[in-house]
């Protein structure tokens, strides 16, 4: 027997997670292993699931909830090449986009199937990426989403991050500040927003060299345009609040890489990205040869995901409550002690 | 002396212009030559900049229209090399953007400087292409501006068009039958759209193997999605009020090339481009380079481009007004006899 | 029980093929199936199996040999998604590089494990590929090595090819017939080499708009840099032998993709490609995601690869003989009659 | 009148070179600057020029050497934009090859035109580069042969680098120390062949994370690939003498960027490519674009050019000595005292 945190079916709320201590231990089928998380991570879709807002919309049966963990392989089923029990691993958010072009498919933890707060959690082994040697289980377990969309955003596509881009980023979320380490990493000059300067103070700490209160400048889009020459990549974490500031930043062939689901409001008008030949790329996470190839760049450049609280799994609802509170920054850890 | 069709400054309409016989004649500068055109093309924004909606508004002073000329060198200026008298060359709607990423600038036939539409043009050296050899005048000036703008959206940017591609292209105007040949040529399956079964018809001689009536299949994006499996590129020159039926057409990584202000609405939403990993480029025709390179493979495989109605020099402003009807199919060449 | 030819062990030509009438049928495994080759194609690289000269050497064991082979799926084994009994289906030369970036292994027909050349083949689901619509079972059996050798060489990598673009091929065997259709296809013209003037009249009938004698113009290479501007892609089937004169035929920012064996030499300074910023790429095969693009640009263009004899199942022996004489062109395929 | 240093028609060595005081002052065409060079840096290839061995073979006419060079604009000629009188600019390796593919064309000091070694010159304003922000003279001057080289290698191309890649640079010269740099700023992890321990040394404490001794470890191509997985890039320096060992350490899909002509030896064989899907591409320098970017890169990244030794104007030849020395290491610098 095992415990494993879990929503409800009909759930419309986070708060409604309730610990189930006599789950079944799971056993791999062909292909299969088993992994024994030790960290785990949040992200915001995990409150879209929590809600029933998420693709499947409300909770059909009661659902073992997120996408994000970080443990070792405890067993093995048959055919299984390339690991052994005793692996440190990290899961990958869809389980069999192992690499190529984007496809998608069931993703960890959103409600119809397997999700990672849970001792045990059986996965594909194409599905677990081996962890960065220089992370531990805490750090490892901040990157199967947040991580993987950031590197996705700006390592992948038609126009990879280059030493000397200039690249901006908003918040000071998970993704916000994973993809500050990954483009500083890769010689890119970073500018940062935020509505607060205690926290545009912590990115400049981070790495931002250039940051912009966007209380006190609203036109943040244009203003990083004129001071800074424009954005060579945009991290929009945003969405369509924000998209029509992000358009106005870009630079000429520059790329916003489109995440954001947190703000609403009416799409604005893509002309913008004509007058400068820009893109706008829509990311949706990413596959376990990104992960794989984070990791590379991980352990070649000491990166460190920026943890802000972290929590026991028993106080599991207190990791979701702190997440999504305003006082959060960078990721939100819950941990096995 | 000369001859040169005039928008006057304050132009409300292209019946408005005027046709002045006593245009002085242009000498060239340094690295400039004279081009005398033997052919022209009418492009949707010559419609905008003659109602004064284009960037530069309303019109200051009297301008030469059109961005679209193909002819013979007459004069050579100082420190010109790699051209020569009676060399048969094609405009370049950006003059200075030679090759290289995007950066725009002044355009021909934008109102604030030269424009095509008179018997000869100074231009700079590097802003003229030589012709494809296998064209003629009235052929070779239907590519600077849809022609160009054609190959950028399809041959250009992070996702070239491949042999086995799905091409979406929408109406029958002169971009998208451009855009459809250069697909073919490349390879490429093609969808066309139109409200004409007529048109349509035609469409199909000209190349497409799958062809929607978009009137009679409101839907026609999820159409394309379902039946044919989803567009790789979709040449969109709609504008917003096709661009979410483009989101809906696209498959997997797939790009849509963002052309048109043909058609207005509010802007949908662009998280379809996250659920496919998709792209939305936006395009403003392209470089001299670019032209070459349109050249190069309308030579080795026979393009034609489809013209559908030619007139003298002389009713150039009848060339407008049918290019504006809706009897128009293709580009509509002015040429002198 | 079925039949299947057989190289023996330690056996050094293709003389020593034997048919063995009572091999077990086999059974699936685990996300393996049953395919029942219709029709087979021969590869210069099974003389080098059959003569003990490929990269495992003398064979240990008696062996099926063959990597090319289109069927019918006969039967499936647990946990296979995506397909189905009945399915026409084309093998993959490295049935585990599914997609993603170049990565070998085990080979069919390499001596070591599968080969083709039977009634009954087990392959991982993942290392078979849908036929493509158009073709039959001896066009399809003609790709798995020469048609994704092909189409790697000139669809992937850094500079796929493009519209416009002037493709070098070498001679008129299985990789070169196919390369030339598919460069065609892709809106290329084409150049081809050949000693024998008959063959060079049947490489123009198949697409070619140049060709050159090389044995009439042995500096070739500089020929074609001459007469056509040089190549922008060379697909070098020749190896060490003809490598220089493939440098010398290279335009600017071109790029040889080296496949072939088929000569020997002293290898030339690459210090050519320094003159003309091109690319050496070495080519082997590809994945069964190449394998089905290339399947997609046969269905959209028709392509039918050049097959030059056929013989029986029982006459597999005189196959081997015809497509290692100088009589052959295009590919030599054995067949189920 | 000025200064400059100039190989005699018909020098066999550098040796001869000779200042002569009364050179007529330059006066700046169309579109031309007069740069007054306050450092200059020597590469290898200045040997080649000195010794009548580069590519224009013997001096035909005394010529002023050198290509690399920084300091001020102190004239403009009609037409020139974008450049004023004190701007801080570098020369560029190929005046005419301003963006785009290769083209290469003729080069500063290459014996045939201008060189930068005189106090001051004329180049056409799209030659030359403004310095990077956060760079003097005296760095700036070892970047237009050396730098955008390594650039070039690293940044351009099918296969940029990206963080976590594996870089392998070879020796400790001006090529290899600011490929170093731009790799780790790049955020790829670098290793570092030499034969001098005390080189190794010094070059671990440039950023170089893993070090070779060749002359301990002469297979170091295949430990490169054993011991450390294999390198996406190498910066191959060396020429035909090396490249079989760069071939050997070149992982799957990795790129050897071909730059050198520092040792000879017979061609190895390229077949090695083959078995890792890689490339070999041929460098030679790059255009003003990629000086544009790679100083960019610098001043986002605080690279500073490693300078062995610097010498004043007056002691060129000096400096041409130590440069050719086994003592030299990183860039060795004339300057204006």
């Amino acid at each position: 027997m095992m415990r494993a945190w879990m929503l409800p079916a009909g759930c419309d709320g986070f708060d409604k997670l309730f610990l189930k201590d006599d789950v079944p231990d799971p056993t791999p089928g062909y292909g299969e292993v088993v992994v024994a998380p030790r960290a785990w991570s949040i992200n915001y879709r995990d409150f879209a699931v929590a809600s029933g807002q998420y693709f499947g919309g409300v909770l059909k049966a009661d659902a073992v909830p997120l996408s994000d963990g970080a443990g070792e392989v405890v067993a093995l089923g048959e055919g299984v090449t390339g690991l052994a029990v005793g692996d440190r691993v990290q899961s990958s958010f869809f389980p069999h986009w192992v690499e190529g072009p984007a496809r998608m498919g069931p993703a960890l933890g959103d409600g119809t199937g397997a999700g990672m707060l849970a001792e045990r959690v059986v996965l594909p082994a194409s599905g677990v990426v081996p962890m960065a040697r220089t992370l531990d289980f805490a750090q490892a377990a901040c990157l199967p989403c947040a991580g993987v969309t950031a590197w996705n955003a700006l390592c992948e596509g038609g126009r990879p991050v280059q030493a000397g881009d200039t690249v901006l980023v908003l918040g000071s979320g998970g993704v916000s500040t994973i993809a500050m380490a990954i483009a500083r990493a890769s010689g890119a000059r970073v500018i940062a927003t935020s509505s607060s300067d205690d926290k545009l103070a912590r990115l400049r700490e981070l790495g931002a060299s250039e940051t912009v209160n966007y209380r006190e400048i609203p036109d943040w889009g244009a203003h990083v345009k004129q001071a800074f020459g424009g954005a060579d990549k945009v991290v929009e974490v945003g969405g369509t609040g924000t998209l029509g500031q992000s358009f106005a930043a870009l630079g000429f062939s520059g790329e916003v890489a489109l995440i954001g689901v947190l703000s609403h409001g009416e799409p604005p008008s893509p002309h913008a990205l004509m007058m400068v030949g820009g893109t706008l790329r829509g990311i949706f996470v990413g596959s376990a040869a990104m992960a794989r190839k984070l990791n590379a760049a991980i352990d070649a450049n000491g990166i460190k995901p920026a943890i802000g609280r972290r929590f026991a799994f028993e106080d599991a609802p207190a990791a979701y409550a702190h997440a999504w509170s305003s006082d959060s920054f960078g990721k939100t850890v819950i941990e096995l002690r």
